[in-house]
């Protein structure tokens, strides 16, 4: 591969950061990485730096992604798992990150439950923001691996049209996902209850469809969201019964249309938006969209990280 | 060494697992590392290998123990300390395990409070599974650091008399050395009050000791027991003084015979299962056993993970 | 650098152990290490050793330039995080540190609520103890950081005049400073509310500057101690007010003295002890402090670890 081929930005805040091209060449690298991973070995691009895994809100999937394909790349990885308490003031989460920036580390893996804090944290340091989530705003490597797992598949994202399914309004995924599905020139819409679908769904630029059963009738594949917990026990829905019935995938749903696609960001609550008898087919991409992270992860470390 | 010796099973879930030829396996291996580490240097068995931690029940000494062996060996190491509360049942508890597996995580330490957990996550992974504990039922590394300090100290296992004392029911260092020491061929007897006894002691087929003196007027060994605080606060026991003056080893009754050898599993509590003034006794071998603990894993780590 | 130099101590407990040649040494080996560090490289001083992190009390700022330290020397970097409760006594401490000790742990990075741990834990090991901060004792590794920060900037310590500012009674910054300070012959004195400084003054045998203009007036360098929030809460400072009126540094009085250079062990408690405004000042040498924290810790690592 070309290794002159660089990304038009330093950091990674929400989707539109990234233009095709960049698409383009962290899909490239994240191939690379992918053909050329053997077991016992190691690459160096990030040998010597230290990556901080700056996760202020709890997660498992993804540090523990973001982690590995540190590792990978010989990078140091600390982890920074500050209690919110003793972080409150956006001003002293500035003070943290220079203590941090001073000690040497060069690049920050950012979770956080506040919308917009990887942005400010990027305009007040030298290093590398790549934002692992905030709040209802972003969480563009879970869009980049979305995207990378229809490009392995269909060989292209191009005119796919997906079908992102349930808590659309509360969702940073289907946000960057449409952001990103977008640049791709995917075909793009929504399904879900009036009350999880976002109040000014025109600036959104998708159309809805109504039911299950014509989101699955139009689409080449659906994407499936994750139902909180939180969300259920709020009030927004009736039930999650009534939830489940009309908006959940049933295998026979699922089975109806031979060559249906289904990925879902996890950890899936079954039984709720996806029927267990899904997981095993092959055409629910759930684990493939696990490993691909894991590479996706590790081009964009080595893309931003190594010539900082 | 002969690098071609391989055991008969690619897990290790309880000490019933490894047969005599096995076992033996496992003791050279160790014994290779103990003689050939040197200070500064590291083995590259595991190198780009990773392994993770998946303590679901608190442990200090045996998750250190795992990592040092595995960090000695080169893996990577990630730590999977998940609150109980996200993971309830068994079948979210598979749906982590394959997401972890995804991600390219190839080797699990496990430690569960429920017995037959790592038998359950074997079953449903291609990964190798290595039981650090589970409720009950289990704790094979422990067992084998037990026999190879003891094959170590008298050159064989074979016809050894030992004596298992304490806290035999709630046991699973209990359970795993009298699977394993019976394997090696070693006469092993329980020495314990009648409310820490297993019911149904013919289950065991081994004798039973009354009487501490008794016990170590007949052993070679004796192997204590950690009495557990829950145990004393649960109304088992009538007292701790009342255990500690029947049961527990005094200074005095263990110099009376020359050659006896103590192991504990650790830790100690001191002042009820043992007098602390036996601690610095050559015969005393717990910190060795700690040492060893450390080989045994990276042979385990090493003869599980090396060509997976 | 001649690498024939060893320190006098085989440890680091606090600012006394050091002599004025063992501070040269440390300060040559920080100097060193800050000359030759390069992005992407590692030094191998402690490859295969490993350090245990033993944080007995909360901390992540100290903690995490030892952890960066011993990662760029190529330690490995074991955690220790225990939580207070199952380590409460004296008698238990050592028992775990004899424990990790048998695992073939040499070093320990220690830090405690109480003071006395650190050196208490070094009578009872042959490893290498670093006090990482103890009670209101000692943090000598502070007391480092900063005299070679002033080394730095001024080309030497010795007749500086250095006042130290707040709360001096329960700091165990300033004891560690004052004796290093003096060790170098620097001219040190003390300036906070009669409430916050030791009841023994003469004990110190440091004069005492009422009021923070004369205290800038007078020094080279003044620094800023943090005020905790407890001594705050606990009747003992009528009240932040005051507190930021009589003793806090403006940017007007900072401004007033060209060359004046302010030094702060961090976390600042801006808008208390110190105007938020002077942070981005050349001569506000907090940032550097915490990137030569780093060097420091490095040296000290490597000086004491590798010939153990």
């Amino acid at each position: 591969m070309n290794e002159l081929k660089k990304l038009s930005v330093p950091y990674l805040l929400e989707s539109a950061d990234l233009n095709r091209d960049d698409i383009k060449i962290v899909f490239d690298k994240a191939d690379f990485f992918m053909q050329n991973y053997k077991r016992g070995e190691k690459f160096s691009d990030l040998k010597g730096i230290t990556v901080a895994m700056a996760f202020f809100e709890p997660s498992t999937r993804t540090k523990l992604s973001f982690d590995i394909a540190a590792k990978r790349l010989s990078a140091d990885s600390i982890s920074f798992a500050s209690s919110t308490s003793s972080i409150t003031k956006g001003e002293s989460l500035i003070d943290t990150l220079h203590t941090i920036e001073a000690m040497g580390v060069e690049m920050y893996v950012v979770r956080h439950k506040n919308s917009g804090v990887p942005k400010f944290l990027q305009e007040n340091t030298k290093g590398v923001i790549l934002n692992a989530g905030d709040g209802k705003h972003a969480h563009p490597t879970q869009a980049l691996l979305d995207s990378f797992t229809l490009y392995k598949h269909f060989g292209a994202v191009k005119g796919l049209k997906v079908c992102i399914v349930g808590d659309i309004m509360h969702s940073r995924v289907a946000r960057s996902n449409i952001d990103m599905l977008k640049t791709l020139e995917a075909d793009v819409k929504l399904c879900g209850p009036g009350t999880l679908l976002p109040r000014n769904i025109n600036v959104w630029d998708c159309d809805i469809i109504e039911n299950i059963n014509d989101a699955i009738e139009w689409a080449d594949v659906i994407l499936v969201l994750r139902l909180q917990r939180e969300r259920m026990e709020s009030g927004i829905l009736p039930s999650i019964e009534e939830f489940n019935r009309f908006y959940g995938v049933s295998l026979e749903q699922f089975s109806k249309k031979q060559d249906l696609v289904l990925m879902h960001p996890g950890p899936v609550n079954y039984g709720i938006e996806l029927d267990y008898r899904i997981a095993p087919n092959k055409n629910c991409l759930i684990q493939t969209q696990v490993t691909h992270g894991v590479f996706i992860r590790m081009a964009l470390l080595s893309l931003l990280g190594s010539d900082l």
